[in-house]
């Protein structure tokens, strides 16, 4: 560790998600993936590819794409920024608006990526607990004197959905920034968009991961107001989002109605898996996002994790605080949810 | 600039590289782009895509784009690390090998990004200037006591270039990390990768930017001991490489000697231009880049550079300390270099 800074050494490994291997039929519920493709536009892209639009910088501004969000979601390309997924804008945001004499606060549970960043940067973080129904209460957001809450919502790991009109008066309060993370937010939860011309500490952040199925591609945006979003294009590095990135971005905003299609299929089976597995008996977190959250009072969570694991069904087990009891599931196809309610069923059986 | 830290305060902002706009027929020799494009293959990229590559998360380690430059340079896949551009890679060992308490030193005249970071990162620094023939004393460079030093070979932007034998003394007696930026090593330089075996304080950073005619893609690499690699693994976003760029990342290292003859034809159209430039009148630095820099005893840089521009000539002007009789210009194809040295002998005579 000869050359490494106070912040690396305290920072705890990576461990990246399990990619099955050695498998040749798996069924994969454990990354919150979407099961469809993108639209067929997507992979016609190099169509549009001039022979010069590889080998010349990509336009550091990204105006294309910024109009295109800017028509979709009716807010000013002053107010927009573009990452290389949404986890580099959480990481801009630490470096430009936070400092280690800072505090900021985490609800707990939450994506883990917002401690990771925090100690990555030496910026002190609490984490609020949620209630034994992982409600967070604002009432203990509001305490201590903090400078920024990442907060997830819909909630990522347990599917919470927080109306934003609760989150509107909380803003109006509060003298920090708000980070609202709307990853999941396709999945029928209300955007917060529509609080940016009332608040200016608020920052909306999305990625094209979830409900546009591009994961592979890393592209975040978000929306804040124009001074933070100039503050984030100060400090990130210039041609942060290659020229394939700003071209597939816009061809999938354009394919807006494939999108939600898709997350309409996907929250019809989130209904139908959440009603499949309470008549199995489990306690099924009531979820607006592209997972169920969910666990059983006979049944340890881990054991049923390995079980599936054996079966080739991947699916998420959390061994942190609190959620030792529980699994999240990615609402695939639906053949393949049967597949996964087959398999429980048979390994329930099995432990009798 | 409420919710702003003082790091971004202090920063400068960016000013993006000029796009000629509303000029039909322009001839671009301001960014060090290449002029080819990149091999066929990376257009058929298409093909390679199956639906579910970009809906789900990309490979976090990049095995096989770092399989292929293992192979390629003859370094184990443990000392080698990819970023979104070379600029993440240095953006990472600025947040993963320095603190506020450190100094660290950047020869000048050089790639001004390295004291962007340090400003954004709240690093001290401090120029070290070279001589008037541009070039660095490693004498200089042993002052102090610096945690890091950040050196361009060849040097952007006057295309000097230093002998690996004299890097390798200087590193053996070094305590500190010796950031060595090859950026532009495919055009005639030796790079310090052979260093690798005895040397633990020494990062090589390359980019698939200049010589694989990839600007666009966004795609860097560097070469250092386990331990650097390790951190910086730990410290970079998870998915920090879409998996479009790692693709087309592999296809054109296997596509190495289409890489390596446009790389000839840039050096031997640098030599032309630098004869027929001297013809001229102007005094060439002797480069080993894909540019070359330069200056004329009667003919103002500024003017001409202006004059140029109104042609729709684009070449590189730096307002900065000692570079102001200096102009960079980038080895385009030859009928444009053709068009450019008619123009300046258009402009000279309009002059007298």
């Amino acid at each position: 560790m000869k050359f490494w800074n106070q912040n690396l050494k305290n920072l705890s490994p990576y461990v990246p998600g399990e990619q099955p291997k050695n498998i040749t039929q798996i069924i994969k519920l454990n990354s919150n993936e979407n099961p469809y493709p993108p639209s067929e536009k997507i992979f016609t892209c190099t169509n549009e590819l001039t022979r010069t639009s590889l080998s010349t910088y990509p336009d550091s501004s990204c105006s294309q794409l910024k109009n295109d969000l800017s028509e979709r979601y009716q807010v000013p390309v002053s107010q927009i920024f573009c990452g290389n997924g949404s986890d580099e804008i959480l990481s801009l945001i630490f470096r430009s608006f936070l400092a280690p004499e800072d505090l900021i606060l985490i609800p707990y549970p939450n994506y883990t990526l917002y401690e990771t960043l925090a100690q990555s940067y030496g910026i002190p973080y609490r984490s609020v607990q949620s209630d034994n129904q992982f409600m967070i209460s604002f009432k203990k957001l509001a305490e201590g004197n903090s400078k920024a809450i990442f907060f997830s919502n819909p909630n990522a790991p347990t599917g919470r959905f927080y109306a934003i009109e609760q989150i509107a008066e909380f803003c109006h309060s509060y003298s920090g920034l708000f980070i609202l993370d709307e990853a999941y937010i396709d999945f029928g939860g209300e955007s917060g968009i529509k609080l940016l011309s009332e608040l200016d500490n608020l920052i909306v952040i999305r990625t094209f991961s979830k409900s546009f199925s591009l994961a592979g591609l890393r592209l975040g945006y978000a929306f804040s107001s124009p001074s933070i979003i100039e503050g984030l294009k100060r400090m990130k590095d210039s041609y942060n989002l290659s020229y394939l990135t700003q071209l597939l971005g816009s061809i999938a905003i354009q394919e807006y109605d494939y999108m939600t299609q898709n997350a309409k299929i996907i929250i019809q089976d989130r209904t139908y898996l959440t009603q499949k597995m309470e008549v199995l008996g489990f306690t099924v977190i009531n979820s607006y996002a592209n997972f169920i959250f969910v666990t059983h009072p006979k049944y340890s969570a881990k054991k049923l994790f390995s079980s599936l694991k054996e079966e080739g069904i991947f699916i998420r087990y959390f061994d942190q605080p609190r959620l030792t009891d529980y699994l999240r599931i990615t609402i695939g196809k639906r053949a393949d949810l049967d597949i996964l309610l087959s398999s429980i069923q048979k390994i329930m059986r099995s432990y009798q």
